[in-house]
């Protein structure tokens, strides 16, 4: 391979000829060879970097601290990394030093001399128009840039992805709901036969889940929508000029249409991540919901023949490398398998949270590397639940039916007519005697058969249907 | 030890003579040998329960379905429970049925005998005046009473120990923000010497974790607000007279002064305890939050000789039984501690939470006993640490200033003069050589000394001071 | 309330008259209002003292650095601390200092006050026999005491409680699948039918989760044995006379009967607490097995009616308020909560035990509580499960041969006749239109009845059984 | 983009005509699209799933069940796999069904077309040569194969990545220790000043850790090593050969000379995967050891001249955009933030764990996704850190020096000549005058300057040294 040189203060670097970054992204990638084909910084950080370096430059324009040369060529820049076009200029691995310094340096870097390249330079040139501290990060620091980038990467995924995915889901669970309430089932408790309820009802104790998650994570938007930009090294703000947090803030705002603001205690945002920590608190619940509703689903299409069997859902692969016609409720394993990852995540996230030391949190890479993957995970999961099963609920009404007439807890309909004792009298005779409730309560004398008929009614006991 | 007989559907259970509890409790006794010394079933739900089963009493004489008599009767009992009259008449542990089921059948027993002694009965009567399900059960179910309990204890705790316990601490550390708002001292980023900051404004940060949390519990609380009573068994509301739920929570809105609703949808509450989940995301966010905080002030509070020194906090124990006049920074470390708990609490309540099934979740017990647990762990340890440390902490002047002086990093102020790389040189050979920023500057020829005198100044480098 | 005067290093305090404890126990009983009511520092830690004191005050005598009456009478306090004489005299909590030292002076001051009066003196002498410090505490410090207390509680809870706990509960399993290894029943993947298997050998399963997790358990007790006692101070064993660590290991080991030594490095066993991570990672090793079995078992037996209802449990209890004759999977339920609770401590040990630092971590209360906690539940809560469910533990056989004759998944004995395709084939039409698979086999010509009757048996699909 | 047509037993899928794999592996590419640029099924499992055919064709070679040209031929693929000639051709992602079945067809269908391929076949021939179920898979099941692969993928990483990583920084610290065991330093308790210690002594800790983390790893490999193939389906081994299960261990063995072995109990190998908990359980182990190690260094090292500054690691990134000449301790952070991303990865694994049912864990590629995630962080991080940082320890001797001399815990060393009390006055008066201790030892007349010198020597407070 071939190299150039390139210098920071700690000296020479050898760089490979032909790539945009310089000194410190590649002493980064010599330092930390940690999981380096699986754990790169996330995409999504390096483009909220883009937002920022490009909100930062027309801030210190417009401040009059950068020539408009140069801010516009730190925008252009910026724009090709929305654009997805500088992709493999960021080699750094999420395990690297905690605050992230060398990824703001590789954007720094990437930024500067691909701005020289765009100016007509050359990545050999000894001196380039543009330096990767005093242009690129000017007014900055990775301290205040880094806990910026999270920010506007969690909010953005958020809004993009996981609400959406909720949300999809969340719709066709409400609109299932609606098609079913009329069918009346079985209810169970600790996986014990217990009063009916609608098909319709069980599925809206899902969607309200999913409303009030929903809700749960759009309350931690707004401490999210607190940027950290304008602290710079510990939160005071040196070397900025006057104006400026508030400034950059809005320039961002204005470049994602995300309502960003500038934090109003910058020691807070540098030095501890509760924003990251509060929300992803929010899509733990979810995933806590979603575990919930993806194991009710699976078991109430467990079977086909052995199982409970009241609904179907879609069969979408052979189930089975060994048993023919076997199909199975994988979207329901993967939608817990996430569950299950974003759970471990949140720990990972409040462990980190909770080490930061001083004037700067140094576990900022690992905190947003498994929010992102949680966020994404969960907004994806929701989606390709939605589609490849949700959509495909239909009950089967045979066994619906079977089920709710051979139940004894419909007995409880005559706790008020005949008390608790005597009901339960009746089914505990019926269960053990193998006889159906009417045949007990009329034998047992509490009863006649045309009471039992106008008292014990399943589409009586499900309450009033708000279907 | 005497004993009476008491009987349930399952037949006749020997109960001792003279407790107020019946046959379901004694059979939970027997049957949960578990942790009994340590894990009893929360106070806390026990009282909850008194307000519900009031509030039910009361609800069920207002539609018609309780005798006047039996409704005061259950009243006065379950202020008697409120009073802590009856403590020792709860001996079930957290560890029974999933559902509580045992723990509400314990308060209907105790309220049933109690009153049927109130009303000058015996305990031993066979016949009592009022029955546990028939009578103190009624319009309710296991299955809504328990998560009712549980929204109210924690709702109750939140407000009364957790948010005041916080909020304590917070007040405390905003007024030793203002108090030392212009003790300039060293900054901290990477356990690294950075620029310069006040101590105020360290402090500030904490206070603006706190906000947050404080503000981020205080979200939950909507939730949190929503009862599940009126859904009785499955959610249905089966077995209740018209209107009761929301009358229902407006009678323990009333009893309670706290803004109880009845939910939306009782499927949910019956089937998953989000609210639980979220509102202890809250509470494990200030947990991090806190682990910070203590973490910072006993780092600060290090020494005396041989450690950071820039603060004192009280002298409140004799540290050592070993080594004479050592004092240590105990509040930080149970502070620290709890954060630890809440934080493993999390987890269980996660799982418990995750893992509801169809019509029930059967994880309340566990799940309320680790709310309770951090939500008092939290306030009493806020309130803890405030008294005995946070408002005695004071700054260490001569080791501060100390400090600040001997530090490199104020070359920062030179970036924008000389640049980066002059500065970096600077700070660096200083280093090495164990020169003073100036002598290195001067020596360096970049700079005069008067020039150093006026753009080096860490009054100037800490920004704006909002205090 | 009457009080005496106590002295320590830091000055007087009042002490109420007649407890034994002096003045830094009552310092932290004033300095730690947190969780007083639930969250004593456990009695195990206790007793485990009492071992270390009077260990360590045998050794002191052979060492000929304590006069024998004073030995004598450390030792005889002791022994009434371990026959629970004295178990209101600790009343510090969890939540003090992360070194314990105050539980460690409690136990001093108790040991030296006590002794001073079983020796004839009062109470309320100025002078007393015995000095916590000086005598009591010789050749030692809270940072090598604490952490031996740790290891010779968790060590003894393992042996006394959690083990026997969950091998009561193996052997109840052995049992069963030897008594059931001839009944064939369907097998379930995924929540669907599979092929068939026999109880006793899914039932055998669950046996070699908690062979492997008693062996998990055993493999940790070699780092828990090592004592830190002799490292005092930091590790370095400064104001132990010569031999001392290995002789009090040796001693500890004699009173307890357990294989205790010195641990070879002292500096870790004061610093860290890796054995006790060590060791609960393999108790939530069999929270996880215990919350699998536990789960199975309650879907097995579930039903009556509208369940899987191929095993039957024992009816302990009324299971339901308001559904009258119902009974619930209580003991499965009460063992998934422990599950779930064990797996929450974990994470509380796990961050405590990284959380130390230099010469001493501070959050060995919160880490000993949590084991022991963990310890305890997993025991008891095994043995109630073994008593209460797992006894007895029937199979439904009506049940299990319905579904076994009912199910499609037979199909996979013909793979190797006929190949996985036409074998798809078979159950696949078979399922959609209604039918067996025999009826299907035969009417797609792809065998004879006979030949179906020879190659599908279930009987013959179960493998070499080894019951 | 050109498509060739494959057919399951579902119908006809559209696969990309130049790639190896089929319709099975296509349905889960569309069915699952979550998180697809960076959670693709680990590769470590492909190779696992390598040896694992090669190891089954050629067992079922023996056993004559399969003809020795299709073995051959598969384990040619094999081969080819295992030298990561075919990397591209197994796109799932972790996100599928819970079993992996889709991904052990991705295999079954790249081993049977490429075969066929290399036997002289076009992939668009609608009949092939080899099968993917019918020879590829022959004697296997998804349910035996992929918690093979996870046991064979989980061993290997463990031996080749983790167990070296830890012992290269175990070996670089012990020579530390042994190097700087005469290096008399302050020890520090509770971040406070304690009695001396020498930095020797100190890393033995780390070392002592570090050795009972390798330990901890090693004692669950005999559970690793246990292998469920000849399981198929629920465990029964229902359409594998006589013998086949050891056989195919020992092939396995030998193929990739580890010493697995045929499961004793395969309803366990298939339904639970405690070893997995259980081995990853001792990953976190390590990984608490790890962030206390780190924790150490990077404190030890911090300042330069604000902190504790008593070592010094080597400079590897310029630390700061915008402090010039700031260094930080980057490996640390790296290394803690693996440690946390462990303690999470541990927590999706218990989850995962624990919810598998009846005859399968359907959790498992989520589980073996973080358990080869932590291994490879551990192991990489750990060589990292010793590369980049341990090996570059060095004492700064001056600040050691200066650290211990000015300590008052030296005091400690009087306790045995007069008494706890006279000592800790001594202290206090010191600190609070701020004076030396000789001083105030002589001047509070406890004893001479000739007795100080004599009895407070920090060289002798160390204890024996066994470096």
């Amino acid at each position: 391979m071939e190299y150039r040189i390139e210098k920071d203060t700690l000296g020479e670097v050898k760089v490979p000829a032909d790539v945009y970054w310089g000194a410190q992204t590649e002493r980064s990638v010599e330092n930390f060879k940690i999981a380096r084909d699986t754990n790169k910084m996330p995409l999504e950080i390096i483009r909220a970097f883009a937002y920022l370096k490009k909100g930062a430059a027309l801030t210190n324009m417009a401040a009059g601290v950068l020539p408009e040369e140069k801010a516009n060529l730190i925008a252009r820049v910026c724009d090709e990394i929305l654009e997805g076009k500088l992709d493999d200029q960021f080699p750094l691995v999420v395990w690297q030093t905690g605050s992230g310094t060398q990824s703001n340096m590789n954007v720094n870097e990437v930024v500067a001399y691909r701005a020289h390249v765009l100016n007509g330079g050359k990545l050999s040139d000894k001196q380039k128009l543009l330096h990767p501290n005093d242009d690129v990060n000017k007014s900055q620091s990775s301290n205040d840039t880094f806990p910026t980038a999270m920010h506007i990467a969690a909010y953005k995924i958020l809004v993009e992805v996981t609400l959406p995915g909720i949300k999809k889901l969340r719709d066709t669970l409400a609109e299932k709901s609606k098609a079913y309430m009329q069918v009346v089932k079985i209810g169970r408790t600790h996986f014990m036969d217990a009063t009916p309820l609608t098909l319709g009802q069980e599925i809206s104790g899902y969607v309200s889940q999913l409303d009030h998650g929903l809700k749960a994570i759009k309350h931690t938007l707004a401490h999210l929508s607190e940027l950290a930009l304008g602290g710079t090294a510990v939160g005071t703000g040196i070397n900025t000029p006057p104006g400026y947090a508030a400034a950059v803030a809005a320039r961002i705002a204005e470049l994602t249409g995300l309502p960003f603001v500038t934090a109003e205690n910058k020691f807070e945002s540098l030095a501890a991540h509760d924003a990251i920590v509060e929300s992803h608190g929010a899509l733990k619940t979810v995933a806590v919901s979603l575990m919930k509703i993806a194991n009710d689903i699976r078991m109430l299409s467990s079977g086909p023949r052995c199982g409970i069997g009241e609904i179907h859902i879609p069969d979408n692969e052979p189930g089975s490398s060994i048993m023919p016609g076997k199909v199975n409720p994988t979207q329901c394993e993967a939608l817990t398998m996430v569950a299950a990852q974003v759970m471990g995540n949140d720990v990972a996230i409040n462990i980190g949270g909770a080490t930061g030391h001083f004037e700067l949190n140094v576990f900022k890479p690992v905190m947003i590397y498994n929010f992102l993957h949680s966020a994404r995970l969960i907004g994806e999961a929701c989606v390709s639940f939605n589609d490849k099963c949700a959509t495909g609920i239909e009950p089967i009404e045979a066994n619906i039916r079977h089920n709710l007439n051979n139940s004894l807890m419909l007995v409880t309909a005559l706790n008020t007519r005949i008390g608790y004792y005597k009901a339960a009298e009746i089914a505990q005779k019926a269960h053990k005697e193998g006889k159906t409730l009417k045949e007990m309560a009329v034998s047992l004398g509490y009863l006649t058969p045309e009471q039992f008929d106008e008292w014990v009614n399943p589409a009586e006991m499900v309450g009033h249907l708000n279907g």
